[in-house]
């Protein structure tokens, strides 16, 4: 069902790590057009576009008080349970990353200071499409309350009846977001970026998406508003010893597969006889699952490659740089420490990705396509930036002063050498 | 000298804190063309480039030891120990924002942490032109090295004759940067980026730069490297109440507008009398100061806003986010806590802005344009990346099961749930 492929050559491997995502002009043109757009027209632009894109034409775009208590009312009590564990798992893990202010004492007089402050206005992207995933909205929302973001708004697209998905809007309301526009894809974020009558602009965006909201994401960030990171087809890892069981890492390699037919999963094992074992059982749980023609097309980019040893392993995943990376050995410990490149690390044979994409407290929006050897994932510091501040005595500058003088001088900026001279006079 | 602003209409403000900065679609166009070369041909675009835009044709890249020792013998006994100051403060500043681990057990079973590792391969973008910038070799690769980032390259231009500053060198030496490559401009960006026969592609690229550096930067970052951030012209802002010294706040604004004739040097004051005994000041310096003409070119981007109150200056403060906050006031510290979006903020009379420039121990590679609002200035987090980690026990999983199978069941991803139950079997 997956290929199996026997100690490749590193030509081999390379291929068979290629991402099955290409960048394309011709969705860059596109988005290139809906923001422009966007940016001319405002609001109704964004009508217009939504009408055309989302086959339903709406006056306003933000939802409505009574949409939101008509939501509350369609969740299960089950369901709201689990959100409530998943609120708290997330709530815990990022509120300890709160950073404590640095400062320290340079030279005598010249003490210096790190600060991290919210970013005051942020926009979340939420998908809709086949699956609500309403699990994003807490991944996102939640740090950002954390952090102490003023102004939190969330553009999610609008089905055929000019609804959005209940659980979207119940997760949003338990996260206390207030403005929730129905606006999709480039269109969403052209109006988070720039703003319209009924949006205001925001500074960041956050949020997955498809191939046209990720070009929209990297064309706006040239410009106006950052962007949490560059979002592709999602992708999981699975290194294994002999420890692993089949079964566990077979569901995880379909987990990842059913995300999209341009996922890829990857297992990467030491012997020939647990790769088959492996492939026994993706054979019969896609019997039994349903979107199994979707994961087979994703199945396709995805392989079980067998290399000699644990050493080799590494190597592989230092340089997939894998957004997950789950790790089913008994000493899953010790591999974890070697890992240098990845979003998010699942370590031993009880830890399947699914935890971290909805509640062991983990982010879930990480960085795919090798982004992972330079980028965090989504974590508290994203919805804050760091000001550093300093303050110098009189007399810390007249210590200092002749070292400003000193370098100012060799790089011939004579003014900034005054700044420090009129200091000492 | 500068124009004086008294108690501008919001619309007036907004006219007068425009960055003169506006990006351009030709230096994409030529920027875009000279990547696509370098990432055809390599080494040999790089070359045929540096021959038309630096006038020199080099047949090797790479600076020499020799060259090193011939630069390191001159530079001055005085230079080199203000370097040494500079280089112990910006050391001992970096090393505290070292990241301790977090680990939490979120829920029974259920533990998650967050690490911070390096990026492995970083690249440095150092201009050349007018002013050998040597303090930029500093505030980079000394956070690079804290960081513990395995592979740390410098580009710089080449002069006609095809030397390095000796500045560079010897700062590129002291901070242990091996390989560095005369290579300027968006030809360097490139290079770094997808790699040429004599570099190695770098994950992540730092660095000042010319809109060329700006917009190559921009452009890789869409597909293949990070970037600190998006480099335009430098800014100050001065805040000041009657506690001012005219003279300290005129040397402030010429050191910003001696870097660039578009750079913006703004002071925002209390009273009217204090605006025109700045620009007395600044007026007398400018008659002394070299690079005179230069600035009188950016001193036309740049004004004295006079505003009622201290709530005004605040609020302009947030709305700029300058790159540099100089905040000229007795109480400054009152002053620094509202700050909500600033690069770098200097409180207090005797703390000038060149003193962050070059050894407070700060970084000065900050953000510029209004990105403030939403990115950091560079600090040791720019040279790291950080992971995030699962480990749960059967106990864990067993009590997690059910808010993933709930929580993947009400998204319609069974294989995700598929993944829990297998686990609890």
């Amino acid at each position: 069902m997956i290929k199996i492929v026997d100690k490749p050559s590193s030509e081999e491997l390379q291929q068979l790590l290629n991402r099955p995502f290409s960048s394309d002009t011709a969705v860059f043109d596109i988005v290139k057009d809906i923001i422009d757009r966007v940016k001319a027209k405002g609001d109704i632009a964004v009508r217009e576009i939504t009408k055309n894109t989302d086959s339903i034409d709406l006056a306003t775009f933000k939802v409505t008080d009574s949409e939101i208590e008509e939501a509350k009312l369609q969740i299960s009590s089950e369901l709201k349970a689990a959100i409530d564990v998943a609120k708290a798992n997330i709530e815990r893990f990022h509120a300890a990353q709160k950073f404590d202010d640095i400062t320290v004492e340079t030279s005598k007089g010249v003490t210096c200071c790190q600060k991290s402050k919210p970013i005051s206005r942020v926009g979340l992207y939420i998908p809709g499409g086949t699956a609500p995933l309403f699990s994003t909205v807490l991944m996102l929302a939640l740090p950002a309350n954390i952090a102490g973001c003023k102004e939190v708004i969330i553009c999610t697209p609008p089905s055929k009846s000019g609804k959005v998905a209940p659980e979207i809007l119940y997760c949003a309301d338990i996260c206390g977001v207030k403005n929730i526009y129905k606006i999709g894809g480039a269109t969403a974020i052209a109006a988070m970026a720039y703003g319209t009558e009924s949006i205001k602009p925001v500074y960041k965006i956050f949020g997955p998406g498809n191939r046209y909201v990720t070009a929209a994401k990297q064309l706006v960030m040239a410009h106006t508003a950052s962007i949490d990171i560059p979002a592709g087809p999602s992708e999981v890892m699975v290194v294994c010893d002999d420890s692993a069981s089949p079964r566990y890492v077979a569901a995880d390699l379909l987990s990842q597969a059913e995300h999209g037919s341009d996922s890829q999963s990857i297992a990467v094992v030491t012997s020939t006889a647990l790769a088959v074992a492996i492939n026994a059982e993706v054979k019969q749980m896609l019997a039994v699952l349903p979107r199994a023609e979707y994961m087979r097309q994703s199945l396709a980019n995805s392989s079980i490659v067998v290399v000699d040893s644990i050493e080799d392993i590494i190597d592989v995943i230092n340089d997939y740089a894998p957004e997950h990376l789950i790790i089913a050995m008994d000493n899953g410990d010790a591999v974890a420490d070697m890992v240098e490149n990845a979003g998010s690390v699942f370590i031993g044979h009880y830890t399947p990705e699914s935890a971290g994409d909805y509640c062991s407290g983990t982010n879930h929006t990480l960085p795919t396509g090798g982004w992972g050897k330079s980028m965090s994932g989504v974590n508290l510091d994203s919805f804050c930036k760091k000001i550093t501040y300093q303050k110098i005595t009189k007399e810390g500058i007249l210590n200092l002063a002749p070292t400003i003088i000193a370098m100012a001088e060799g790089e011939g900026l004579e003014a900034h050498s005054l700044a420090a001279k009129v200091r000492t006079e």
